[in-house]
């Protein structure tokens, strides 16, 4: 090895010394910790050395860097690649990021081959790659995610296309809807999460590398190649913009906390319809948890939780929007401050969709309770004053009449469908046996038969329609 | 007028009596003020009526009223667009919101013809219909204001692509680049913000109407009929997610942060820029302030404010998505606190957006400020450390002999290019007489001329993309 | 009027050429309406004349101005007050704000004299001066609002110190509780505010006024006077900090996100004690709404309503923390977006506690169901836990021995009380006939008498307690 | 030991057999990864131990437990300290948090001592008390920080309570500060936060131990003793709330959000003040980094990632206050959330402000480059306005006046001073020779010297004054 990489190696090895003769002290500890990207970066490691082969490729191919440069660069990161796999990598705070790491183990590897690839990049652009083939692959498995979500959601909607609840508004009984229908409501809600993923999806799949520090670099780069080879959709058209541009990053925060607001919304009811007062659904014991304290206890931890952890969500793209905001351009170091937010982000919607796929077909529904909740309430008196309407009674005068139907009811203790013909006559001398049809929950829900209507049939069709999307 | 027509205004004209059969208690002066939105929703009328026309029509279709009843409601509803317009209208918090202020004009104007218009709806679908229809023209407007400041942003780059100014890193000096470059950093954020509303309009232009409170209707209405009238590419196809959804508020909220935080970023630079001690431009004098105590004073008010709005936008988002989280379906009166934010949103990006436009054209260039400086701080020393490379130095040692050189001249209290040939082959012997060019600021940028980088011709060729992209 | 006086008003009349002389344009109209405050600030126009007075007073008192010109100022600002009041006072966009507007109509009423007040000040500390007064005032109406509403808690839980519900972990069945004692969580956390609220005052009640623009004044003023004049506690200690701090409004912000925070706590509670499902309670129908198309809804509009506001709330807190984030020092334009939401936070939570003062009052309470629902979901399963410790099983197994019992029950389908002794001692030989006080909910909740427990005589001392702290 | 303790064992070390009486299945490992806390929750470890051996005093001083248990609990415990500060303990996912870690290994220690510990608490009533035990050590760390950031900035004020710098607004040049005054803005910044700390601090110094899981315990224990043992200030009187309250994590991050808005503010600045164009300061090496391609870069890195912080610390504000929206009582899993943004906040401005510490005392002030700053920019010319007005002149006109006279030295290129008595009288005939005095800097700061002014004088009594405060 040469005197020029043991020299590259020493520089390395203590890296306050790689910019030495400007300065006069070395960095203090502290802020060598406090400044420090390894502990959270590393994870990054392989899209890194991806990015660096892409880039070596590239400048091979303009004869920057030898064929030979190029080989042994490769051989390097591949052995780099198993001692990160294997857990032999020894990751140096000393080296401060994910990249310097990688790097000088590479010179250790490979010599001046591997000093030779930090040529016409700069840290700002190597590390705005990285982000980037990082987030792309978070974006793809969480969208294959909410695609098995929406699939287990529809093939339990197919299978209660018919089963009755209670549709509730203000949390007050409204109208009877199926249950197949209520849960074809989060596969909508997913499948826009989806399609914002993918939207997303397209900002991020951009290359910066080629935009160096700032300025771009004088050597004649071929970005369109390391596009290529890194399967990016088109290059960054401008260097400033390149290495300071977190929108992607945002945008994706921003999806992130949609997701997990729709499974918040979820999880209260999985959380409310778990409750004994309500008692419609029963979870799976492996997503519930017991009391150190009452014996009785079954609760359901998963979606309580993970209701608690949009809290984290949204914080993370609040943080994010603040970071970005006011910043100058280019670079300026507080942009380190991108990643722990994002990566906590995807974590956790990767985790919690996981765990929700699983959970969805755990459901037990409880066909008879979520009936009995249905027949009270006046849940059909919507169809009565309908009724009254298409016997020419104007519909606010209809409202009213059945309001006091209601009340009368309320007083009584019982359901309009329990009142005599008589006692309904005497609310609206046009009702007529054919009333009793009118009111009952099947006949409610089988009306409502239009494109995005709770009838059983249509849900059949709704189900069928996004377990076809959804075939893997 | 007939005996129904007149209970029916009786109705609303004490709104609390629509539902009094049920309640024993008019609402309190301050729970109609606390829950009435017509204070703020009346800036919707125009959707409201367009979208009651577009039902109108479709019930029309379907047989469900005359073609008599619908004459009469385009009629009526002309009349009452004339005196909203006219500010005629008598907007009442008894009424509470825009739409019972409306259709209770329109029984008055129409009879009975107007008391038809509510069937096979609810105000929970009606009110997610207009809000779309709201929100895709703030989007129009809000894209074409995009186009119109990416504009101006490029024209200004035209004529500035070889201005040169010090590119900042940390702010401190790091390599030079051009105006032209930078302010086409800006042209790709506002590119990109762009996108993200066309992305978002896709999900706000689907129709929620039909979805009625939240189970549909049992009337066999055409969706797809009013979704083209208004020009909606698709119809929701979940009711009790049509009329529960918010996420396209969300989403917009989401785009239009990242909008501010462009703007922020810029009115930074503005800001500093026109600070004495930077001294790179000067906004035109209708942007600025003076000072009521010190007279020498001329303050860019504009970019300062558009700095501070990124917080109340930033601020909606979170109220939004704070808002959403935990609800169980479908509607719940918490929806209500959706539009304000919005509302207030859209206003921001619009006013801010317009002026930016015209402050951008009015921006006077120092470019002899902007060279002096690049002057300084030794923008050039990358350079120095490229031509080392070329004439065979390793890259890491050749940053080392920058640094010391760059050192020495710090000491010195000059520039790179005011040593002589001589001190710098102190520095390393392989320096030659062509490194003057090298180290002109000309020969740095100039270099830089692959996709991306900071070179006159290169921002002249992506200035040129930006103008095509947006003319007219 | 002199000449001075009426080329005065010219300025005035016309803002922009107050600058004019370095400025060469007049200020378009967008940016007038952008830059504006006037809109909003106008509220604060008691408290600014309050400021003014006060200045006044002291500038009297050190003989800048004479005592003609202090009764002049007086004269005229009684009469400013009296315009405001009815109605009469014109503001003008012109004039930018609250400051200019009423000083420009001053110099109008009473010539010279209203020309001198401005002396000494500036319009940086006057506004921070005004805000000051302003909040101060709304913290008071605030603080006065928690007491009445834990008053109102603490009537109703001594009313309630034995009724029983069932008290809820994770919304599962966990151990009975009084609803006295449930109520009384609330007023511990409305207390908390109101020391929050306390706390946050002593900082609010500081004078900015004499820092003048940022550096204080030539003038030799009397700070310590003004501060007693108009109750101030202390001064501002450092000009720099007295018109750039904005740490007042982000703390009461701060204050009034917590105070949402449990009145969302305590809406979603009511808002579920209201379902069907639930029934605990009854709101006063003056608190619902009804539905325009669903007769039999009683719907509660307040509390989701409420609960819904805490987004608001929420998102001026982030939108305050962002506009100052990074701000240099000192006056900078982003600081006019501090109004906005700080007047919107101290709106929401002065009408949304005005309201719950109200509607705890009228809560009717369903003893009954509650009764009922504390006798399901095995509330006393600790008590039997307890039960065998204290005949020497140790807890572990206790737990254990109780959890088989319980399963027990949920398959036969009945209460642990509703097992026959044989049935208990089936599960451990050590239960006697004794067994049955323990798992009654009286005997449960009576046992916990200690502070903070839910013990009947407990909530009565301590509903008592806050009777006594809140008593007017 | 005991068949018991071997029983117990068993539970521990699985823990879902723990309550497997009621449960078919055993939690997945993605669900006991996903809800387990142990991996964060460790760090309370101390403060755990801590409480336990409190309450294990109390149940001993009761007679709920033997001194011999209480002994061997100490014994135990001491010992379980040991293990864990030597790195030695063994934590396991299984058994969910660091409560059950420990309680099992003291068990394993000592047997059923340890398992009659849990007597008369629950876990949810233990890790409120841990979580305040360990916040309560947390601020008083940050308050001494604060104590001595606030001295360093004294310190360096009184050395620079004569050092002249340009007064910003809007980032003009506005009037003339000392750069003593400027650092005191800060350190009364500072002060307000460790005021804020210590309001902080007595909501969070309160018991929460004896709610046990909800409604208290049905032993006779001893609240107040606990509390006395642990140095808490008060018991919370309501167990319902001191289980769910989570409002002093709130709070606590509140602060934090503002002390990082402080730290944003004054690295914004040292940013500035760093850059080239600037160049007022230098701040110590061992606080900046270089660049990896431009070697003449010093970065300012720390001040520029502190302001990046802010950014985490404004969104674990929002997640706490998200998390806690809506939730009904009493405890819910949601809470588990509370602690990650809550330990990250605290390690935030405990990292940060140790480190800006000692980077304020390695501030290198250029007092020549902010002199020559100061006669830039007309920064006396509010000392010209005042001195016309002492002529005589109407403050208005005299504004008028010195506008025009600027608006001639900007043309011409010079300052106010440059101006001959001639050119001066030209703009207002009452100039006299006296006027160039009052146009030095010296004299416009020196004039400014009431409470809260610029004047050096003054800010050596202010710097004074924090000093006495802040002595160790």
């Amino acid at each position: 090895m040469s005197k020029n990489t043991s020299s590259q190696q020493d520089q390395f090895a203590n890296k306050a010394q790689a910019w030495s003769a400007r300065f006069s002290e070395p960095v203090s500890d502290l802020v060598k910790r406090y400044t420090a990207s390894v502990g959270f970066d590393q994870r990054m490691a392989n899209f890194d050395i991806q990015g660096s082969l892409a880039h070596a490729d590239m400048l091979a191919s303009i004869g920057i860097i030898s064929s030979d440069d190029k080989a042994a660069i490769e051989h390097g990161m591949a052995q780099i690649l198993e001692e990160i796999a294997s857990g032999q990598f020894t990751w140096l705070l000393d080296l401060e990021d994910v990249h310097l790491n990688i790097e000088k183990r590479l010179v250790e590897l490979v010599g001046d081959a591997g000093k030779r690839l930090h040529t016409g990049r700069s840290r700002n652009d190597q590390v705005a790659t990285d982000i980037r083939l990082w987030l792309r692959n978070e974006i793809d498995i969480a969208t294959d995610l909410l695609r098995q979500l929406r699939r287990e959601l529809a093939k339990l909607a197919l299978q209660h296309n018919a089963t009755i609840l209670p549709g509730f508004t203000h949390l007050q009984v409204a109208q009877p809807v199926t249950f197949g229908h209520h849960l074809l409501a989060y596969a909508e809600m997913f499948g826009r999460d989806a399609e914002r993923l993918a939207d997303c999806r397209k900002r991020v799949n951009r290359l910066p590398l080629g935009a160096a520090a700032l300025a771009g670099t004088s050597y004649p780069i071929d970005r369109e190649r390391v596009a290529k080879t890194l399967g990016f959709d088109e290059v960054c058209r401008n260097s400033l913009d390149a290495v300071s541009d977190r929108d992607f990053a945002i945008e994706f925060c921003a999806a992130a906390a949609l997701i997990m607001t729709h499974i918040s919304r979820l999880s209260e009811e999985l959380v409310l319809w778990m409750s004994p007062r309500v008692g419609f659904i029963d979870l799976a014991d492996r997503f519930c948890t017991g009391s150190s304290i009452m014996p009785q206890k079954k609760n359901p931890d998963v979606p309580e939780l993970a209701r608690g952890k949009t809290g984290r969500v949204n914080g993370h793209l609040i943080a994010l929007l603040t970071l970005m905001k006011g910043q100058p351009l280019a670079y300026n170091k507080d942009n380190q401050e991108d990643k722990e937010g994002l990566f906590d982000s995807a974590d956790t919607i990767r985790d919690t969709l996981t765990i929700f796929v699983d959970m969805i077909s755990g459901i037990k529904v409880k066909a008879d309770a979520m009936r009995a909740a249905a027949l009270q309430g006046f849940a059909t008196a919507t169809d009565l004053a309908d009724y009254l309407v298409k016997k020419g009674v104007p519909f606010r005068d209809a409202h009213e009449t059945v309001a006091h139907a209601v009340r009368h009811c309320e007083e009584k203790g019982c359901d309009l469908a329990d009142l005599s013909l008589a006692e309904l006559q005497a609310f609206h001398p046009s009702i007529g046996q054919d009333i009793f049809a009118v009111l009952t929950l099947e006949g409610s829900v089988a009306a409502r038969k239009h494109i995005g209507g709770t009838a059983p049939e249509r849900v059949k069709l709704e189900a069928q329609r996004v377990l076809d999307q959804t075939a893997g």
